[in-house]
């Protein structure tokens, strides 16, 4: 079997161990004459996945009692609705950075449900639509702010905090693209979050850290499915859980932990490290970030300072030769290579190797 | 491999033929090079799954272009919360129909929904707490109703609406355990959605038919993601769906289609009668549904009446003889048989025989 160079920015791909075992899993788990997909929610086999995979993310994340880890459907873009929904109360004012095309998009929900409520967001830095891009090195916060919410890698810019920000208000992390991917300390947010599909596992929920005690600060007005607490107090078995996934998820945290994370960071650095070296090498290629806020989840960059029709062709020869999804985000242009902890660095090699040899031919 | 009789009330067994295609091609979709959970869900290849998926849908219903079928996570629960909040306004009364613990559930939250906003729920009937258990056969609906809402199969009480009654406002229906399962004029309907971990896939999202005219009736203020119009109009693509959910029910959906619906339907009415022929044969067994209510994907009863010690012992004994989840809900009681779609005859045969054995040696 031909694997392919996957560079999508999520889904994406997966560690191939965990797609082989469960393959060999799929039509009967260990012995039960059923798949993870037909189990009931409330048995035994099934609590045992599930129990296994939190277990293992706080390990890894290395979250202590307070801390709650529940699987929400609707992917990060459902939190940015709940998180205002819960936590943003008539009057009160939440801050967002404006990072990019995600930090946007959860800001726009925040004001949807502030003017709703009487609310107010603060746009407590901004850089959306700065070329180079990157990640704001200041900040306003609001004094009393009910909450700080930041997205710590801008997954269509490439754009990468490089330091958490010290924040007095209760700050919320959008870790969507970046979660577990380097050294972080987790402890200074109250909540985290990120969709599944690009570092975790498979799409269709997203992985949500969170105090106890502040997921109990949402009104309990709202709907029982918009309220954290349904999930915290639950254990994410209110209703069904997306069952799959979260053994899918759990099968990839085990497998983090086999490789060791820090062996897996110092690759994930590797990894970006070889593609950068390649674009600062010559005038050929221009990375679209500044080179502090340099994401190593998301590589991106422009042939030429943006020569389309070369970057067209470099798609086309890149897809022939087994790599796919190197096209950038529209808005941002250009090539993106998504290299996430399970993306190998046979890959990369790869496209080093055809990066240079594409230069040489058309440079 | 010994395959598992999972009479499960859902997640629930699927097609033996559909988890072996699943197994096959987990690593490597049909030469990709990729598993399905890895594709990006902008790509043309994981746009085939989810047309086809959408389609094969819509031909089994009998859909025509005014209908959108969308992929929502959350579940049936999560549509609880959002039906109100789309189509409930402030000074607006809705219909509901309190069947059993479903329906109620239902109820509940778009009674959370009415007290925020100032509309009214009207319980157009109410037999939840009825034993035997059963569906409703009168119902006062109100002049000029926002909507009416069903659940046309109660999964706990084994109560299931045999004829879809007549009404004037748009009718929503709640079909997570009876959804083609048996004949039905879905146009009848102005929506109609299903929770999919029982008769058509793995958990993790609703299946939502929803005319696309009716879904434009939500305030545009309410979050993104909750709104309807957000997957009628991006075709469930506007963030990432639960790609490898809408896979397997897609493949689940070409499997209907392959055993013939009408065939299926037979079937499912079969198998149903197999075993209330046995509880109706003698005094030993009580079926917990009035018999014109018996639903035929989730067979209820009790043993003497309610012997529970019986029944712990019947449950101990059908384990062992690799028959699981016979377990009834605790707010009903006793035992259930859920046979969907992809139960299969076989099963209840086994069954059956047990249950005849079970009875000689204890009744």
């Amino acid at each position: 079997m031909a694997r392919a160079y996957n560079f999508s920015a999520g889904p994406a791909a997966l560690p191939l161990e965990v797609l082989q075992d469960a393959q060999q899993e799929l039509v009967d788990y260990k012995g039960t004459g059923m798949s993870v997909m037909e189990m009931s929610h409330r048995g035994k086999d099934y609590d045992a996945i599930h129990q296994e995979a939190v277990a293992t993310f706080k390990e890894l994340c290395g979250l202590g009692d307070e801390w709650s880890v529940v699987f929400i459907q609707g992917g990060a873009s459902m939190q940015f609705a709940m998180i205002p929904m819960n936590f943003l109360g008539a009057g009160q004012t939440a801050d967002y950075v404006n990072s990019g095309t995600w930090g946007n998009k959860a800001l726009k929900e925040a004001k949807k449900v502030a003017a709703l409520r009487g609310a107010s967001v603060n746009i407590a830095a901004d850089c959306q639509k700065d070329i180079p891009t990157r990640q704001p090195d200041s900040f306003s916060w609001t004094k009393g702010a009910a909450y700080a919410h930041i997205c710590t890698n801008e997954t269509i810019s490439g754009a990468e905090m490089k330091v958490i920000p010290e924040v007095e208000a209760p700050l919320i992390g959008d870790m969507s693209s970046d979660i577990l991917s380097c050294e972080r300390d987790y402890s200074k947010f109250s909540m985290f979050y990120a969709g599944a599909q690009k570092n975790l596992g498979p799409s269709g929920m997203a992985v949500v850290a969170i105090r106890s005690d502040f997921a109990e600060k949402g009104p309990d007005s709202l709907p029982t499915m918009l309220q954290y607490r349904t999930y915290t107090k639950e254990n994410s078995l209110y209703n069904t859980p997306p069952t799959w996934g979260i053994y899918i998820f759990g099968e990839t945290m085990k497998w983090v932990k086999r490789m060791g994370k820090e062996n897996l960071f110092r690759l994930n650095a590797e990894k970006a490290k070889k593609i950068y070296y390649v674009i600062d090498s010559s005038d050929f290629w221009t990375g679209t970030a500044l080179k502090e806020y340099r994401s190593n989840m998301n590589v991106t960059w422009r042939i030429k300072g943006g020569d389309e029709t070369l970057e067209a062709k470099f798609l086309a020869e890149a897809k022939a030769a087994g790599m796919s999804s190197l096209k950038g985000h529209r808005s941002v242009g250009g090539l993106r290579a998504s290299i996430y902890n399970a993306f190998p660095m046979n890959g990369v090699d790869a496209l080093v190797a055809f990066m240079k040899d594409f230069e040489k031919k058309n440079g």
